[in-house]
């Protein structure tokens, strides 16, 4: 076998995150530039034997051979500037999609370096603006930065890039110690450990053990269609959380235009408040176009469509959201909102499309 | 030993929530005088070879002997009306804490039967709210009504009668399918199973197997103070999850007057978005002396008042709130804020008092 | 729909075990008669508007409506004498096997109440057993007798006459504490709590919760063949857990004729001593047609065949037993010895059959 | 503060087992001389800038500064030859617990690498040989070996460094998979798992995540002793777990001299056949002055001495072992049958000392 057919080929995207901050002078941030600098530094993430290529202004860069024999090259595009991931919002969701359209036929799979804060806002976002995607896309990142001697940096990027280079599956998916988890099924259930992330209503994709467990059972069947990134979402989505005592003025300052979609994060099964002033203030706004979906706060759970907890919500136009995350309740909202305008949907063809699956987001 | 001997005596307020629900033309609902029917049937919550008795109104009801060979005895106090918890606001945390203290002397220990979708903040409240308790306070519901054949009911009733009547721990607690957890530590995390509340950032304080096995390191130190209520929580108070995008205008809604504190539940370890307009919003309402208490919004972990994280959140006036959930931060806030005037509380005194344990509440 | 729709018919077999213990002289103990007694006069399991039937003098419970609509009828059998499931050995699983299948064209479904203490062994062995089965068979019993005030016999006795009742899976399983599992997958992991079962290496067949969510990718495909009851077990199997210090003795003892077939509970993924007096006893027995199969001691994890640990042990004829449990591995065994002969199978064809899973035993 | 406080001085003993294994022609295999060769290129382990010393013939090497600014300088002691752990035998406990005892006084604290197969073995023991112990002594290795480029033995080695040298405890610990377990009370749980050990049945010691979170609760009160190596183990003793089934011969070939101990790993919570022939080998054996201590055979729980279940061994003179680990079982017993004839004890006293806790090994 030749020595090409013993590699595979990665763009990683370092949007910035605490994986590749420095100490400063106001505690560690993030630094332009450093993070190639530490890889180099670290024998798992680059063989020192290699010299560091460059490709259209990358460092190009080559893992130590896997167990399998393969080496993992791949070139590093730092963003600029580096973002800490809680000041993202939406237009920062389609300029990570661009990027992976813009390289999506050139590389074997991504690896985007992200902060923890919004990983799986982004990664759900991601998924759904990658329409007939084929290559593997794995975020990740990590709660200590890798220039420190204990972190878990080095675990989750050398996962990520084997496992985008050797166990591709044709999504965006999100990896943290030790479990690849669907992307827009994934959220940040821990602030503390490092075992940050979990995929609360299914299953991890994949468990990286002594060997990899892949979970057949969660395989999508594959999407044919060509390769499209859809970068219409509408920036005027807001999510809210029902807390006891909540009153009808702030619903309604919510609901306020320029707002076209809220996720609605209700008690357990989906019920709120049944008082009056609070179900006028959902009618009005469901009347003027405003799609609101009903998702539970619980980490675990769902909200169901047939059931009869939440009916006075229903009634008032509230969407049930099923087993959706709070984070891929927002990033689809988005994107069905962006779109709907140009397509000409109904409301009922709106519903339809939020509640049923696309890129196996909902049971 | 005499017969009165082998008996416990316990209130047990039924406020509402699936546990009593009945079947209705339009699917479960609360049902006036339906529980004690219920109860009546189920030879496991009273023993039918015990006449029902009558005191002040109330049923008297008896179990069955436990195996250490104690019956408890309760007597059955029904809200009027009947309250879906979603429905609940501040005004019903202080109806409930003067129920319990207007019987405190009066019986052995107390259960408050309470639907569970804001069980946990109910329970959070009634906490702070009863000074020098020296009885327990034990809320239960269930997650499929008692009426049904296959039910949670009947073990959380059932058990949170036992745990208050034969291992009296002086405190409010939550009990749900065979945890008994610190109220205020608990949270719903799951809508769809019967295992629904957890604490997580402790350990239960107990947990029912074979046997009970009580987790000693959790214990307080006794409240020595004379039992007392402090019903004066100021209901300005309001939750807010930060989103990606969300717009200075959305917390500047928030943060309008009569609002007096906001729970601000951030990302991760503390973290929001540090842009200009969404920190001089904060800085406005702080400066008019609203409280911000930062908590996270994963469902485990901690906000650190020393760490660099959130520093741009801090020197704007936000409160590091430590390992409090969203529940607690929320009646506590109410608390600190409804004192405060009277109190003739600065400022420095508010964040301490937020910022340190007074009912086990934070790590 | 007439009544008679409404209706399942089970067979309940009531062999022993806690939940039908009565307090005695020296504790708990089984007591002849005495469960139908204590079913009576619990309202869940028997309706009491209903009369108690009798055919074959069995009695005929009838549980009342669950949420469907539908009651359950059941004839409860006795077993004449009850036992301990500590007491158990191989005759007893072939009794228990000819039970199910002089009664399995009769009747919708069966429970099995039972001692936890071997339930996972007998669950195992009735799965192998049992060939083209049709119905459900679902093994069941509690860590306190359902005589007791709080126990949880009531909560696994009902969950389990509704899952066989009301969805239906065609294998042998064992239901505890709100999961089904596949019977051959499970294990006894807690002495202590109510939560005393599961299957480490697959999850649940279904979770009991608000529903009943029952995970498809389990499945296994429909067993076409006509019913049919094997009960040849060779009764000469035994389990040894390897430990430190060992002896080759200890070893020659166990594989000393009449044994035909070893579990070996070996350490992780299957190492043991590379002792060569070790592995001369094991060369020995497998040359005179010993079986040795070679489970992890771990609670959870495998064996595996193409792997470099325990080269030593497969070199000595010991035989990788991938993911079985060491339950399921033992019963297996008792079978694949009983048929050997008469079949005539060689070596190479047993060791096959017992890598290849027949009823959903192994990955 | 001058350059040598800011170090700690541990001695790391290289015993054999994955973490340190080398390819060759027949798998990973041991090789001697070759962990210091992949610490050296592995720059976490071993700071390049700094020349690797020599001392006593062994190799000194200085990890890079921890986030305290503390760095790790370590001497590395390979044990000739190097040991597969599932080769191990009460022999190497006590050599291992020798090595220990020689440098107690010169080292800060003592890293122990082990093969996983018995590491929860060794970690019993070594706790119960090192009496009066005033540092601590953290046994680690790993599932993957260290020159694999994905493996969790750099986690686990430099983890196990930290917490010897920053926070260290004065007991016999196992470190894995960012879990601080109690030694004696480690089991390993996962053959396949990177998470491959716990305590079922206490929480960590201490957990790993963005910090150390230690567990005061679990804190022992210090040993006062002057410090001592008690190595006087029985080598007589075995463990045997009960099965259906099993043959009053197969236990009375277990207990024949010179067997003085017997771990019986019973059903549940301490339950074994109560056949009389069964019953008998076991008086008989406990007659001769074997002593037969009784665990669970569940991965969690306990066997309680004061239960009704069980009491036919109870009275056959079988020991309840409370919730000891099968593991510190097997140790304890080796050490207390190593110093009955010298101290003189009677049966009354081993009995008692068998079932107080002298090293937080039971509750």
């Amino acid at each position: 076998m030749s020595s090409l057919a013993r590699e595979r080929r990665l763009l990683v995207f370092h949007t910035g995150g605490t994986i590749g901050m420095r100490e400063g002078p106001r505690g560690f941030a993030p630094s332009r530039g450093a993070l190639v600098q530490t890889i180099a530094a670290t024998p798992q993430l680059h063989d020192p034997s290699v010299v560091i290529g460059e490709r259209d202004g990358r460092p190009v860069l080559t893992t130590p051979p896997f167990a399998s024999g393969l080496r993992v090259r791949y070139e590093l595009l730092e963003h600029e500037p580096l973002l800490d991931s809680a000041n993202l919002d939406l237009s920062h969701w389609a300029r990570f999609a661009e990027d992976i359209g813009r390289f999506h036929d050139e590389f074997d799979g991504f690896v985007v370096l992200h902060g923890t804060d919004t990983m799986a806002f982004t990664a759900s976002a991601l998924s759904f603006m990658l329409e007939g995607l084929a290559k593997p896309v794995v975020l990740t990142g990590s709660q200590i930065p890798l220039v420190r001697l204990r972190n878990d940096g080095l675990d989750n990027f050398l996962g990520a890039l084997g496992l985008a280079a050797l166990h591709p599956i044709p999504e965006v998916m999100l990896y943290f110690h030790h479990k690849l988890l669907r992307g827009n099924r994934a959220s940040k259930h821990d602030a503390s450990s490092l075992d940050a992330f979990d995929s609360p209503n299914v299953p991890p994709l994949a468990v990286v053990g002594i060997d990899v467990e892949v979970t057949e059972a969660l395989r999508l069947s594959p999407d044919e269609r060509p390769f499209r990134v859809c970068t219409e979402l509408c920036p005027h989505v807001a999510s809210l959380r029902i807390y006891p005592g909540i009153t009808a003025e702030v619903l309604a300052n919510f609901l306020r235009p320029p707002l076209e979609g809220l996720v609605l994060e209700t008690y357990g099964s989906g019920n709120g408040p049944e008082r009056a002033d609070i179900l006028d203030v959902l009618r009005e706004a469901v009347g003027r176009g405003v799609l609101v979906l009903n998702v539970t706060q619980c980490p675990r759970g769902e909200v169901r469509a047939d059931y009869q907890v939440g009916r006075a919500l229903a009634e008032a136009g509230v969407i049930a959201g099923g087993d959706l995350t709070s984070e891929a309740a927002m990033a689809k909202l988005a994107l069905v909102l962006g779109q709907r305008a140009r397509e000409g949907w109904s409301r009922e063809e709106q519903v339809r499309r939020l509640q049923t699956p696309i890129r196996g987001e909902m049971s």
